[in-house]
């Protein structure tokens, strides 16, 4: 048997840069090639990024991904190419051009198409019925699959069934905990099932809410694991096939848990940033734990340089709020900046006083001091370019526990999908690997508060986070019922308030921005219940 | 051939309150019983509402339908009841129960599940590759299909080839301006085609962006309509069906098209507020024609009882807006009051002028103006249990000519879909209809302003409305690119700069409130472009 030497070249792609795109690709090519790579394979719709979403129901946009993927063809010589793009052929297809000596050899298109969770692949592309081709490269037979194609038996038994003796899987598979753990023991069986090496290459980068987490893998014909590549940045992994043998090649370790979780937030909210055209970000600093762990996740995203917190306190805030927020501020090298809001808050409370007349003060008025905060921000935001990032876990998300336009304003909601009880673990995590107290003491001690009313607590209004966060995960991400959830042991009032709390808050969540998704399913595409609702859980 | 009378019963559902569609399925059946209905056609998905989106995807929410499906089977006697709802049977389909005599006689599956646009049924459901059952009814053959399914042939063909000698379509299609005439052209020829009589039964009712308007229709085998039932309403039509023939019946005219919009526009905003249990409604009025626009709105879809304006002056206003807003308010008999910003506009400055010293006012200094009054209503909203109604308009939304925060803040945006030259065409629709200036001529005359500068006009933001909006329309109803646009005759600068204000503010339509769809592509789940996104256009 020949031995294959391929180039799985994990990049970062930007949607809609179809340019850029190319030239990464094309520095990729030259890279492998030059250490004689045979084969070098790209992401699943690398030309475009993923997900281009309802930029495929532009023609032009579409016409230009065929366009460019000629111009990578042209440019490739002996060493094959494999490279995803959306191709027009009567219908839409999402493909993958098989390119070498300057062509394009053959395409193959996609057979099982994803349109549930975050996906929505049935609203663009048609799905193929056909294995496709098997290639001949170097004397090896390769066929291609498409990402999803993996998660079937079918479409790779089908290639092995067509000769195939490697089999390419190219993919732009987004990142949620325990993930990479899924993929590789699913990999493993669909390479033991046709005795057939598996080189699996995915996307890096962050594209709204979404994180592709790389971590490209390759498994022998026996369903052994011969190479892994790095998680969350952009690297190229090469090996030598001898089908169905792999030579043994670089085998990254994975990111423990919860340090994985804060990878994710870093690359997903450097990408947000960066490719929208930022450099900066505006965090408004409560002295709270979640927005140190926001302002954390910025300065290791975006450089300390790139990060400025601002004060905003009330006159419910305590002394101790804002000495912690200066001291994280001070820790992590950041500029901050004090705005004590009470000259505004004096004057809305002038300016309603008549039409508030005898009305006791409740949830309006310290509403109405988290929407001054969020008008600060935003305005600091407009006058210098700054990205605002937000501070709601998703908790307080699931809840409802936040103000609309108030806290919850601004361009990115680095921990949305976060909850409390992780929050926590992930400050522990962080402080740990600094070696300080990065994230204060007294900020991961003190009980959670909103400060907008004498000596409010979160337990107020909220379960103790601990017991609240499993009924949430439970509820969102598992689509329990609260009577499911009561037969196995939650108490039934608990259940029914908290999928109350839920349900009649989707219309804020609705507005929210976007966050990093972390979770198996997080608040935005991947979750879309009705406004309307009255269904009770 | 026997005579069978069918009932028609085009209803309002709300998502997820099963019992309350059950009992209005029942009582719809009651009635048309009495008038010697052998049939009685109910809407698609009636038992759950229409889209239930992801509520689909919690078994007890799809055991609950079923549940309620064999209620309403128990209480059917001789005469047939069709009835739309979610069956799962090891897979999940789109299906119509046809009930008579206390129980279930069959289920027809839907082959046909529509996932573009505002649909995503492929998400949910799995398509039928069955024409399914032809039911004996009263001794007539009948075929059962569900929407999407008509706009095909075959599923139609499918059932008359295995004997159907009258078609019912059962329907949850959403209203867009032009919507009803390209249904009736469809129903017409597949009357034809198979030369059998078509009975569609339509929803009716707002559910968050989507409006359903009823319009149901029944054709001959000729392909001759033979009844309209009314628009954007409940209604009973009862027919009389001798095949291929139909008795002559009730023909309702539809509307003209701007009515229609701006019936749509009250339905659609009425069952927004009402379903999610609010009774009033509060707006910023500006004297200017979009919060004019919706506060008559409003007040036709509530009634005047039932909704506030707040008028919010600032240093910058005109005296002959606030004269407008009065006039406009008093006109419609509504609630309204007046709160200067100034004092919270001149306490930002003073809070800010540290920060923002030797800086030049710009776009700050004007969104913080609209986000003082986002704060103010949002304040007033919380305290009095007022849903806000935003007044955007779609060439506002477009171009990102809006506040996030500001004025864009609020739980319905009525007019979001509507393009600023429409809002002039439904203003000047509803004076003609009201015989006098409901709206204010003024404010019909008076060059727009956002008045967040001295002597600011539109004008110099934006191109005038009557050049901007067709850019619009191609670019985003249209999908054209910008060399598409200019090659049919638009400035190609102008197509550029407009492509580019409405791909750069995809971040801030992201969170604003849902809004009435009332064209082909409303911004919303109908568009779904990416935010990250360097797409030139």
């Amino acid at each position: 048997m020949p031995r294959l030497r391929v180039g799985i070249a994990q990049l970062n792609a930007v949607v809609g840069d179809l340019d850029r795109n190319a030239q990464r690709v094309l520095d990729a090519y030259d890279a492998a090639t030059a250490e004689g790579c045979d084969l070098v394979v790209l992401p699943e719709l690398m030309v475009t990024g993923y997900p281009p979403e309802d930029l495929l129901l532009r023609p032009a946009f579409v016409a230009a991904a065929a366009e460019t993927v000629g111009k990578l063809a042209a440019r490739t010589g002996d060493p094959a190419m494999v490279v995803g793009f959306p191709e027009q052929a009567g219908r839409l297809y999402n493909a993958a051009a098989v390119c070498a000596g300057g062509a394009v050899l053959g395409v193959y298109r996609k057979q099982l198409l994803p349109n549930y969770a975050v996906f929505d692949e049935q609203r663009y592309f048609t799905a193929s019925t056909d294995a496709g081709p098997v290639f001949d490269i170097a004397g090896v037979r390769v066929g291609v699959t498409i990402c999803e194609d993996a998660w079937e038996p079918g479409p790779i038994l089908a290639a092995a069934a067509h000769g195939a003796e490697v089999i390419v899987n190219i993919n732009a598979s987004p990142y949620y905990a325990g993930r990479h753990a899924e993929r590789e023991a699913l990999l493993a069986e669909r390479a033991r099932e046709v005795g057939v090496p598996i080189v699996y290459v995915n996307l890096v980068g962050g594209q709204d809410e979404l994180v592709f987490d790389g971590g490209s893998l390759v498994y022998d014909g026996a369903g052994t694991l011969v190479a892994r590549a790095k998680q969350f940045t952009e690297d190229m992994l090469i090996v030598d096939v001898e089908a169905p043998s792999v030579a043994p090649a670089r085998v990254e370790v994975p990111f423990e848990p919860v340090r994985e979780v804060y990878e994710a937030l870093v690359l997903g909210t450097r990408d947000y940033v960066r490719k929208n055209g930022f450099t900066d970000v505006l965090i408004s600093l409560s002295g709270g734990i979640d927005s140190s762990l926001v302002a954390t996740v910025a300065v290791d995203a975006l450089g300390a340089e790139h990060v400025a917190g601002v004060m905003l306190p009330s006159r419910y805030s305590s002394e101790g709020s804002v000495a912690d927020a200066q001291l994280l501020a001070d820790g992590l090298g950041i500029r901050s900046f004090v705005i004590p809001i009470e000259p505004a808050h004096a004057a809305f409370e002038q300016m309603l006083a008549p039409v508030f007349e005898g009305r006791a003060p409740d949830l309006a008025e310290e509403n109405l001091q988290a929407r001054i905060r969020g008008n600060v921000v935003m305005t600091i935001s407009n006058k210098f370019g700054w990205m605002v990032l937000s501070c709601g876990n998703k908790s307080e998300m699931a809840t409802g526990y936040a103000t609309l336009y108030g806290d919850m304003a601004g361009g990115f909601a680095v921990i949305k999908d976060v909850p409390k009880t992780l929050v926590y673990a992930l400050c522990r995590e962080r402080n740990a690997r600094a070696g300080r107290d990065l994230i204060p003491q007294s900020v991961l001690d003190k009980p959670p508060s909103a400060e907008l009313r004498p000596d409010q607590k979160d337990t107020d209004s909220l379960p103790d986070y601990d017991v609240l966060d499993p009924v949430i995960e439970g509820y969102v991400e598992g689509d329990e019922s609260v009577a499911e959830l009561a037969a196995r042991g939650i108490d039934a009032e608990l259940a029914r308030r908290v999928a109350r709390m839920v349900d009649r808050n989707e219309y804020k969540r609705r507005q929210a921005p976007p966050g990093v998704r972390v979770s198996r399913k997080a608040f935005g595409k991947d979750r879309r219940p009705p406004i309307t609702n009255r269904w009770p859980g």
